[in-house]
């Protein structure tokens, strides 16, 4: 049901000749209210896309009533052209539903410095508009993905009100955000400024701990919705809270599915001075690449852990840090421990324990291997 | 004939046993005077290597007798014991020679968190010393190869004295420094001062900017070793800019024979601010796993460029920004300009120009595709 979940909220995914093959690539999602308050955090690139300079206007009053994403075209790079094409987009989609395009927002995936065909879009968004039912969520999760090899949808529910949510994103997954594009929908009774504090207190110790490959999009954003149908008022810390759930259920989702993956590598930093450290150190092996094919390769070697956590301004000393792997201690104080043959990293999910001993704070980063397969998909992704 | 091309330098390498096969293993470069200047830079990570540790120590008065190199392991997160293993190879080194201990450098390259064989290493020194002449340079440079299929030399000759060099490095290559040792001796009068700053400032421009994939080494040592042979006092811009001479054939090597690589790739910023914008530009694309598995594609990505350089606080405008993909331009201010078809990849050398239009500064960076035979001999390394 993914973003069709919560009530007051109707969709569709349609296909509108993007991507060729009759492939599903456009969905649109519209708050039918009675609220439409909204919040959106966007990619940190300071090269953003066309869809993400229009769609930080949009959401600049809290007030969103659709947002329509394409898959098959990422629409950055594509100078004055291509941000006509995605006001046009937002202009179609408004005068279908009779709403302002100044409340539409638009999210465009895929392939960097190509123009999208305006004409399929504005076609496709009127198609899509009339499509539109309040069981529309699943066609929608199908529409956004491009490399993704299943669609990501996830919900929660609490007592009286629900969460529900939809993601894409395999390549280029990084902090800041990653090559994501995430609505999430509630029925919640919640202004804006209610949501964008919830929706960056989630996607901080979520989406955005997710580090696939290293590589920050130019067209990520996580949008959340709130049509306050249900009439219930939730307390914000509970809230946060099935937020957090939700968008941790997705970025495991995301990491499971990310492109030519043969393991799921979570990173526990624990024993910081720091949250900010933990996550730098986390972050630090997740971008290893010597490390990542290392799993690849099913080799706990670790040398190559405490190689990259020394390239960080984290508050530690290395040799008094401990690594175990799938909870074998094969590193105490900076020296070998139990022997690396110890360690069996055949499963595909793989658990990276990293204490610094100086501190209390911890973060988990969650990544995974490098491998043949993520070669192969990237050196061919345009041709 | 690499360090033995100076005269006042005699050079040793031998099998010692530290990597079975017959393969010489150990390197041994005697500085036989009349000066004993020298200088060294070390990687910048924090896990240090035990070698690393202890030659900090050793160059801190600028004179060195002698440095010996072992390949076979790393000796780096190998505790108490580990850095006494270091220190008995000075000792050996120093006996054999009828030197001080505290003016034998130490570098080992090879496997993080494995203790080396001490008591071959002892006896190997003995041995490399016995065996060491004036003309021991090529096997030395054979010694400290590791994963390198061929060894590294470069001789640079002025009026008089000369320069002479060689290195090992093929994975873990990324600047401050890399997976890198290197050993440049020269028969110039020089004092420990003038060898540091022409050191450091050669480094900068020529080995500091290989970054084959991103990842810092832990054991990283680039010494420069004077004996005073020649008699002739070189003006210090001439030492200098024959320096950088050498250091930047040495780079190239180093970067023709990166682990799995199928491409070099020059990245050239030009129109930067600064200098350090310029390296900072030119670095965020070498880092760019996208980027370079699509140029292992022969895919002329240039999306990825500009998603990689829009991560940098370095100052410009994206879309004012021309990209430029071996002599075609791909992107002009931040659009599509000539079509990606008309660029041909293939060749082994690969040139990018990322024209920033916010200055005059200019730096290039040396990079290697990321292929499958990266992922292969990397994920395959210890086992």
């Amino acid at each position: 049901m993914s973003v069709t979940a919560a009530s007051g909220f109707t969709a569709a995914g349609i296909a509108a000749g993007l991507k060729g093959f009759g492939k599903r690539d456009l969905a649109l999602v519209v708050n039918e209210g009675p609220l439409r308050s909204a919040a959106a955090v966007f990619t940190s690139n300071r090269a953003k896309a066309n869809p993400i300079i229009w769609s930080q206007q949009v959401i600049a009053d809290g007030t969103v009533s659709a947002i329509i994403l394409n898959s098959g075209g990422a629409n950055c790079f594509t100078g004055a052209e291509g941000f006509q094409t995605t006001h046009a987009t937002a202009e179609a989609v408004a005068e279908a539903l009779g709403v302002s395009a100044g409340d539409v927002l638009v999210c465009s995936t895929g392939l960097i410095g190509e123009q999208l065909d305006r004409e399929k879009l504005v076609a496709g968004a009127q198609e899509a508009a009339e499509q539109r039912s309040s069981n529309g969520g699943g066609h929608a999760a199908e529409a956004i993905m491009t490399t993704d090899s299943t669609p990501k949808k996830a919900v929660v529910k609490r007592d009286g009100w629900t969460i529900g949510g939809m993601a894409k994103g395999a390549g280029m997954l990084a902090p800041g955000l990653a090559t994501m594009l995430v609505v999430i929908t509630t029925d919640a009774v919640l202004l804006p400024a209610q949501l964008d504090a919830a929706l960056r207190a989630a996607t901080r110790v979520s989406l955005d701990r997710l580090d696939s490959d290293g590589c920050m999009s130019t067209n990520d954003q996580v949008t959340l919705l709130a049509s306050g149908a249900s009439g219930v008022e939730p307390e914000s810390t509970a809230f946060t809270a099935a937020l957090i759930e939700l968008c941790q259920d997705l970025a495991r989702q995301l990491q499971a599915d990310a492109e030519g993956a043969s393991h799921d590598i979570a990173i526990e930093v624990v024993g910081a001075v720091t949250e900010d450290d933990a996550v730098e150190v986390g972050r630090s092996v997740a971008r290893s690449n010597l490390f990542k094919a290392a799993v690849f390769g099913n080799d706990p070697n670790w040398g190559r852990v405490l190689a990259a956590i020394g390239t960080t301004g984290a508050a530690f000393d290395p040799y008094a840090v401990d690594v175990s792997m799938n909870g074998v201690r094969v590193c105490s104080a900076g020296g070998p421990d139990r022997p690396r043959t110890d360690v069996d990293l055949r499963p595909r999910e793989v658990h990276v324990l990293i204490d610094l001993h100086a501190g209390t704070e911890t973060a988990t980063i969650l990544t995974n291997d490098l491998t043949h397969d993520y070669v192969h998909e990237n050196s061919a992704y345009a041709s």
